[in-house]
């Protein structure tokens, strides 16, 4: 791994404001001479829906139709993108968003690293950076639905599965 | 249990439509002389936070900043309550919400029915109706977190628990 620099951008999910001003993390891992490539952290929702699809589908996650997709990202609480940029270049590799009432609870949907880019900790930070602004706006209970092999990365996070007993539940329409 | 008619009104949830139709059902259980008394469901959001209140302390629920309740209720995808309705006085007897992204996922919170009213089929019915709206707006994949005590009030409906091994995780800030 390079020289990674992180970039925040402000929250976008609740009050649409145009003038984004961006925060600039610096990670210190890597080689400080190869300062080409940064991975940039965003907020923006004017996520190109195929290049989203591409992310997706090189996980193997099954097709969902994008008039769906751009609705679902329309009125989720926060949408949350990492990207890795090179020059004037930038590629989509990770994203995650959360619905939310904005008051109390947040539930986290669609956590997604490329795998040109997995193991290396960006997952972790991708999911850090969406805790960081949740907390950001006081939500207090935040959740998410976990696939059986993914549980312990959200261990490593501070995520408690079945706290007092409490059961994620599922229904599907028949 | 007296001659209970149940009353659906159009979903708020979307579009703030103004002027709400309603549909009338009559749920056959009791006596159907004595009529005066009728169970009303409805999606309006209107709903007078201190009665709401009210309904989660007879239940035991921690008290919450109201601020934060109608900020919840706002930005809530539904918002359900169940009214007994005598002549021109109706009390708010259950109340249930849900976060959706509008699209693909809806998760619930906050089921509550009235200790004067539990055990009559009516917490069921409550949830039915929350299921119906989420139907009528194609939401494939219904949540919730339940507390153990009520895992099997749930499953009576149809919720699946950890299917597939999929877990509910929580996130406290620290
Ligand atoms: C799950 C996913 C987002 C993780 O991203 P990542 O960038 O590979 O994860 P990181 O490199 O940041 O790993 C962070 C920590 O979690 C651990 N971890 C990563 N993936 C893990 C997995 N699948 N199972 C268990 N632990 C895992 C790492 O070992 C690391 O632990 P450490 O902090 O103790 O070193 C990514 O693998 C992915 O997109 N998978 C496919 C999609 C998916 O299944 N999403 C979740 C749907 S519920
Ligand atoms: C949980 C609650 C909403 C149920 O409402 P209710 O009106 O009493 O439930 P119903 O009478 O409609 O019961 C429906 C079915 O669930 C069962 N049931 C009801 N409460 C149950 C419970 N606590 N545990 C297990 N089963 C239960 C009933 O036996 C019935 O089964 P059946 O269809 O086989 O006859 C209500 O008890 C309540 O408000 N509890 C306090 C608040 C709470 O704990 N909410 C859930 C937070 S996750």
């Amino acid at each position: 791994m390079g020289f990674w620099k992180t970039w925040f951008s402000t929250p976008e999910s609740v009050s649409a404001t145009k003038s984004a001003a961006f925060e600039e993390h610096t990670a210190s891992t890597g080689d400080p001479s190869a300062n080409s490539d940064r991975i940039v952290f965003s907020t923006e929702r004017d996520i190109d829906l195929y290049e989203l699809e591409e992310l997706c589908d090189a996980v193997g996650w099954s097709r969902r139709p994008l008039r769906k997709v751009k609705k679902a990202i329309e009125h989720s609480f926060l949408v949350a993108s990492m990207w890795q940029v090179r020059g004037n270049q930038r590629r989509l590799i990770g994203f995650a968003r959360a619905t939310s009432d904005h008051a109390f609870n947040a539930t986290i949907w669609d956590v997604v690293v490329h795998p040109d880019f997995q193991g290396k900790g960006l997952g972790k930070a991708l999911m850090k950076y969406v805790l960081k602004k949740l907390r950001s706006e006081e939500i207090s209970n935040v959740t998410l639905f976990a696939d059986p092999h993914v549980v312990d990365f959200y261990r490593t996070m501070g995520f408690m599965s079945d706290p007092e007993g409490i059961k994620g539940m599922f229904w599907y329409p028949h």
